[in-house]
């Protein structure tokens, strides 16, 4: 299916839509968009100059960029979607009333996809009476069209070919999907985002580090390995590798391990008045001298770099 | 001080001690290396011409790699020590003793660095007679002449001028130094890495997703971030950027980031033998068909390629 898939509807366009949409575009995909907000499609005609040369080439912009339909009235034009992005506010009400009509006036076996972070979709296909098994959430990271990782996650009612359409789709992209077997609050990067930060909130509000230590502490260490391996493989290295090597660092650390997790936990953030003050206090402290806007595009083009630089190492494809 | 060190005396070479070694002989110091292994020489002169690529000029290979004395007994030439990194065993016994004799032996005002994980020094200064405010904890990361951490970690009675010796001289090196003001189980980075990892574990064993996309979620997603941002600076870009945008996320997001927050609680790793046995399992099948030895080559070529990126952006010079 996902070979067949020459158009696809983006509804809402802000900073997800916009990337869903140049992501889709510079694929050689036809795109119809939509979006109420005034003033929406020009900020998209300016976002697609923008992004249009960090992950395509500047010689196909004549020729895919204006491959789209910016409409008002997605409806009478939902019968040409191969597939269906969604990243509308998350609303249950919203996204209720909106998976009804995408469901009504798509055509049969096509699936639709939800950017949703924070609504699992068996939240809002509760009225789609034609196949709530083509429902799915496919979230993506921040920005869309630079970030490999999409979070499948179907409902209980989600089909094994939606599942897997959605998959291929995404890979043929170029991205990397990912499946959760089951809807979970915060899905897992969210989760495990969650996880790191609250100790770093903790360790900040205590007074153990500087804000700006803290960071460093990522960015200099540990962060530097889980760019290119992820916790599993990075706890093998650190085992002595091999498949084994996972198994002998639990051995080897496991109660120390769970020393320090005793302490975490003791010690958890708890998210009271005085200790947000006092987070809020350091992070503003730590990042008031940040030049913004050209942090910004360096990181942006660090991160193109290093996407490279993965790609040309073929050992390490299986996690990249 | 730091700009008088000349001479570092490293005590046992094992894994760390020669990542240590290597770095300082590139960076043009003198070394005195102990360790009572057998072939712990001969190891060390193969790790050397492995190694020395990666970070120093090859033209530079004569004239400073030979820098280095491997003696037997290390007591006669401690006074020549300018500074002292220890990579001993993790046994409070044998750090105990040993620290008692650096302290006895080594030049008034030398500091007295412990590279141990797991053991602050408060727990093994006990029988310094002649000064114990020069012993403190300079943690690195594995491996540590290519990653830029080293977390610093005094214990009560460390006066400000070791701290501040140990830092300026990390730096000089061209680490990442960061500081704890207080002893803490875990330090600060093995803390992040063990929050990140019970979450991992618990989503791998409940079956939630594969130890492979799990890995995928972080190499894909967040961890190309945590290598260019930390929490904090990640924290506040998601919030719009700016001083402000930490504050910002945490008011929009706050409540959601607390249920998920509830649900891993909830679901916490509890280290049980069934949970243990899932997570090895499903560890060993995501690793199983892993080229280790060209991963973990292609992983440092990756890791000096990034860091060289890096180092090019000088907008992100506070966070790199």
């Amino acid at each position: 299916m996902s070979n067949d898939i020459r158009t696809v509807v983006v509804i809402g366009c802000g900073v997800i839509g916009m990337g869903w949409a140049v992501l889709f575009l510079s694929q050689g995909l036809k795109v119809i968009i939509t979006d109420p907000a005034e003033g929406a499609e020009a900020r998209f005609e300016q976002y697609l100059q923008d992004a249009w040369p960090l992950i395509a080439a500047p010689e196909e912009f004549d020729s895919l960029s204006k491959n789209y339909d910016f409409v008002h009235d997605v409806g009478p034009r939902l019968k040409e979607a191969d597939f269906v992005q969604e990243n509308g506010p998350e609303r249950v009400d919203w996204k209720t009333e909106l998976f009804e009509t995408l469901d009504k006036h798509t055509r049969k076996g096509v699936v639709i996809a939800s950017s949703s972070s924070g609504l699992p979709s068996s939240k809002f296909v509760g009225r789609c009476q034609t196949d709530p098994s083509r429902v799915l959430i496919g979230h993506p990271f921040n920005p869309p069209h630079l970030i490999p990782l999409v979070e499948v996650v179907p409902h209980p009612g989600t089909s094994q070919t939606s599942i897997q359409t959605a998959l291929g789709f995404y890979r043929s992209l170029g991205k990397k999907p990912i499946l959760l077997r089951q809807e979970i609050p915060g899905f897992v990067s969210n989760r495990l985002q969650a996880a790191i930060n609250n100790e770093a909130y903790s360790l900040i509000s205590r007074g153990i580090v500087s804000a700006e230590d803290l960071d460093a502490a990522v960015t200099s260490g540990p962060g530097l390995r889980w760019a290119l391996t992820g916790p599993i493989a990075t706890n093998a290295l650190g085992g002595g590798g091999g498949p084994e090597g996972f198994g002998n660092r639990i051995e080897r650390l496991g109660s120390a391990i769970r020393g320090w997790e005793e302490d975490m936990l003791k010690h958890r953030f708890d998210w009271n008045q005085e200790s947000l003050a006092t987070l809020q206090d350091q992070a503003k402290k730590s990042l008031q001298d940040v030049d913004w806007p050209n942090m910004v595009a360096e990181r942006d083009a660090v991160l193109l770099k290093l996407l490279n630089v993965k790609s040309d190492a073929p050992s390490m494809a299986w996690i990249v």
